[in-house]
């Protein structure tokens, strides 16, 4: 590959709440997840977020999650398969809806948090929320985690697929991402964790917490725009990938 | 004119909350409008109803309202009007989601309740309602009180609009509706209202509370589902209609 | 024993949303588990609840739920202890004010849906629920599952407890109810429903689905009022207790 | 007077949503009034928010405002009297039970937002929370703006009060404030604002915007932790005040 996107969650303010630096992070990132009023973000802010994304020349995608706005999407919920696949159109058809009043196109779908994490894993899950997307708009690209059941779901159904790569995680030996419980999850040296993205990009490859090489197939990285230090360590991939001559665009 | 169409509020249950008899009021109308999940209705409810109408062969609107799920959006709320058109716009795009996923086109949106009575009469929020509605698809008709700043703002911006009627409420000589705080407000005598709807409909006039005839153009009738008396009032007025010779249709 | 407790939930209504038949189920019980505005009910149900059943003179306890209306506090969320038990002293503290409101005392709290059935299998749960009530008002009686871990975390905290018995339920060996996914797991016979009943109350033993007698020890039993059918059942239960000389109050 | 009470709002953060310096301005004030979960704040919060206030040495109060957390409870919302006040029972309620786990005592009630400003002003609104509150616990200080509906409510149905001044406001010669789309709503000028403040206290009078002077019956001054201007503000009243030797305490 020569070229792999940068993503970032947006739009995660509500009301009077003001959160994450979206200034910053869309100067680095090609693409956007923009939250649809559910586990955050509000019709006012996405209204802002959507003209904000079209104007910095991001591609804009939505970003859906559990109705759990004191949790932030981030608790799991046991909602049925159909009343999953419900709440992901209902979010996506509302953000699609600020799309057309500015004029722009929907790029992509990516699950949020618990959603996110759960239909990487469950089959039935992921399928619902894949022919969910595709049958609002089959043109819509799904974002799941790489090699995943949601990439796969999205493939069976006939959508476009994302995988995402995680840059500052390590890695099972089946693809899956080590656990957050175990010590090792993170990568904590922003150099190591720059090198293995570079190398996964024009390899496909990185190591597992095995010290094997594993295949990743993924077309977009998430970077975050919640604190400086975030941002700094996403302009440090972003550089790195133009110092090798790989371009930083949506993915397709 | 030698058609009219018959319009209810459609999909309001919540979860658990069963409200409507949404399968017999459907067999009367023409046109309904669908709660969108801020003042009643949820994703799941709005999945089915939209297949539901679609099914009926009803024209299928979105209904937004304020939100206020405790209050049935039917509370005042000071919002803004730029805050109140992103709530439409939020409501209308993920409704028309749904409509999207059955493969059935959007006809109108009709605000409810609070939105609907304040926009009446507030120019402000009308037009900014208007421009929403608008900005989202400029094709949509936009149902509002018949004469009311509604209608002049969707006018106004471009779109297409759908006057509405009350049958069972007295009008004041201004063409406003006779404010329920008075005791004249309602009529309740079902003939009456039968022989006004006719007349209305036929002669675009309505005599008024003060004994004067005024013009009202409508082109649709509030009917309700909220029981057997008001199925069976809704009923006799398609009866009356039909008898008539003015067909039932969704205003174009 | 020759005394035991009927109780049923009570005040799940919520604005413009009217649910369950509260004026005929609160003459059969003598206890009642009122909704706290997270998965059911609303302050001004919650205010008319309460005055409600004083009135009709029935024990009066809290009811708190998962923060999820759209599902009822019937889908289980992944909130951690200690959140679970924030929200269960924010839920309790806001039925006991219109109790003091109407000058009755708060009786018990009884956790609903997914919120009772996981305390009941999960230890830091229910400890953290167990705990919670402790802190707020140590005098209060837990009602959970009979034997179940909520009712072994409140004997540890030092709260008094109701262990309650589902009439209409399998029973494993092990004193769990049989799973729902089962074809067994209700007991549809609604004389042999009766028939366990007084012998659980006479006994403490029940028959479990492996054909051997188990000993159970509740000290009230569920019934519901969202129907006449329940309703009908539950007044069948209550007619046979009394013919059994067992009367029907409060737990203690 | 030789005392007055400095108070501010605490704990309206939500979930993942930070908001306020709740660590700094607390140690500028002897009272806080603390988020219920409607229009700010949450049991988590709440939890927190109460046992850092209680550590503090802070007086506590409940801050109920309407059920609108995207308008963070600044909308006005038609509410009923009753509707109103049975939200504040719920939230006062809420509240005090953190208050009993943490075995502090409740000291106060200061509506919020549009509920503190609209009952203010309207006789109805502002019996009904008076009655509400007294109703739950007639020890409790109703906080509302110095000589208006509230206050008087307050006395009325047999509350302690406590009249709030502000000191960054200007004041008409009837003793309201000065309506915030009047240019010169705001004194700008924060030598001037802690004159004022100190004056109000000595002497009970205040410069209205006419020029002459009205009479103020304040036992309280809001003051802001929403940024390091507010806080230093805040000081800087304080500082005055003990230079007076006007000490800072909560109201009795």
């Amino acid at each position: 590959m020569n070229s792999i996107d940068l993503n970032s969650d947006l739009g995660e303010s509500f009301g009077n709440y003001k959160i994450g630096m979206d200034e910053k992070v869309i100067e680095v990132v090609s693409s956007v997840n923009v939250a649809c009023g559910c586990h955050a973000g509000d019709p006012i802010v996405m209204d802002k977020t959507v003209l904000f994304a079209k104007e910095s020349g991001t591609a804009i995608g939505a970003h859906p999650g559990y109705p759990d706005l004191q949790g932030f999407g981030r608790r799991n919920m046991a909602l049925s398969p159909a009343e999953a696949a419900a709440y992901v159109i209902y979010q996506v058809g509302a953000l699609d809806a600020f799309c057309k009043k500015h004029g722009v196109k929907m790029h992509h779908v990516k699950p949020h948090g618990a959603l996110y994490n759960t239909s990487a894993k469950d089959p039935k899950l992921a399928q619902a929320i894949a022919e969910a997307i595709y049958s609002y708009n089959p043109e819509l690209i799904l974002v799941g985690l790489a090699g995943s059941e949601s990439i796969k779901a999205g493939k069976a159904v006939g959508l476009k697929t994302c995988g995402e790569y995680f840059a500052d995680r390590a890695y099972e030996e089946d693809g899956t991402l080590r656990a957050r419980t175990k010590s090792d999850a993170m990568i904590h040296d922003e150099e190591e964790c720059v090198e293995r993205v570079i190398r996964m990009v024009k390899e496909g490859k990185v190591r597992a917490v095995t010290g094997n090489d594993i295949e990743i197939e993924a077309q977009t990285i998430c970077v975050h725009g919640d604190g400086e230090k975030a941002i700094a360590f996403a302009r440090k991939i972003k550089e790195a990938l133009i110092a090798e001559h790989i371009s930083v665009e949506p993915s397709k």
